[in-house]
């Protein structure tokens, strides 16, 4: 006999289809959302409601934002001559949450790859070439992922800026700081000694 | 620079009060939220948005259910003589879900904590004692869990009902099946031998 009513079953499906989140997990989550203070939960259901109203991409770098454009490529502080590029807007918080970066973003919503049908259409490259073109840009650091589709993506882009004569430049791939040589993968090691320094 | 927009700072916070997820798993489930079909997640906020109202407890076992009296309560082919006492109601779909239980239920809504303030009246051992007093009932199953506080709580609710003469039994502790005896607590493993069984 279903004992769960239809309402539970439908929370645990959408649970369901978080990612990391099982069966179990999503039983644990439901749980908690049925014994929460009811304004707790009215709450979070108006945030993931209006979610979607509240955030938009940014017509210039393609950021997450409430206001067009976002709030970096409005601050006339930042270094206007350097774009970081990413791959997915959320990764700029983590570059952003440094505190060291100081140049302006461009999120590609994505990486190519082919075997998923994404081409250069299906993401902001045109963009990107056109903000290089406007002028005023000498650095364009594409932070791609270093992986297979991030480092083809980089590849892509270079060649589509390089007629530009803007610098182009990639983040150092090497043993993260405060880990361990030896759990560190076998490429990521010979990149490492590769970009070894004189200290 | 705060780059994340309000309504995702709010949702980081929302998640990040969900058991068992952190900053990073709510960054994750974000990102997620972010990207999936804007109808996949007005139908998730409106899930959460109505799981209170859709979902009350019923007022005869305090299961949760969309119907009161809920389906278990109501239907005339269970068997009326026995109730299997929960602390949770969440707990009675694991036990239905066996397939092989076909009494009633009854959840407290709880387990004793005097170290929490939660004493017998916080629960609904009145409204046990109500159902085993209206007759009909010849056993009741105590499967609150096998902690401190629930076994406390079942001992408690023993005592309260003994005058009934109704059947008290809690179900066994031992070896999960499939499990490994060296990887078995130690209380447990004591209990699963005063428990054997000739075979």
């Amino acid at each position: 006999m279903e004992l769960r009513p239809h309402a539970v079953r439908s929370l645990l499906a959408h649970l369901e289809r978080l990612p990391g989140v099982g069966p179990r997990t999503a039983q644990r989550l439901a749980e908690h959302l049925l014994t929460i203070d009811p304004n707790e939960l009215d709450a979070f259901a108006e945030v993931l409601a209006g979610l979607r109203e509240a955030v938009r991409l940014c017509s210039e770098c393609c950021l997450l934002t409430e206001t067009d454009p976002c709030v970096v490529c409005e601050d006339p502080s930042r270094d206007r001559g350097t774009i970081l590029v990413v791959e997915e807007p959320t990764t700029a918080w983590a570059v952003e949450a440094t505190g060291d970066y100081r140049g302006l973003y461009h999120a590609l919503l994505g990486h190519l790859s082919p075997l998923h049908g994404v081409g250069p259409d299906d993401l902001t490259i045109a963009r990107l070439e056109e903000r290089c073109r406007a002028g005023g840009v000498t650095e364009v650091i594409l932070a791609t992922d270093p992986t297979v589709e991030g480092e083809t993506t980089a590849l892509f882009i270079a060649r589509r800026l390089q007629p530009l004569g803007v610098g182009i430049s990639r983040p150092a791939s090497g043993i993260p700081v405060g880990g361990e040589v030896a759990s560190v993968d076998r490429v990521t090691l010979i990149e490492a000694l590769k970009l070894r320094r004189q200290i």
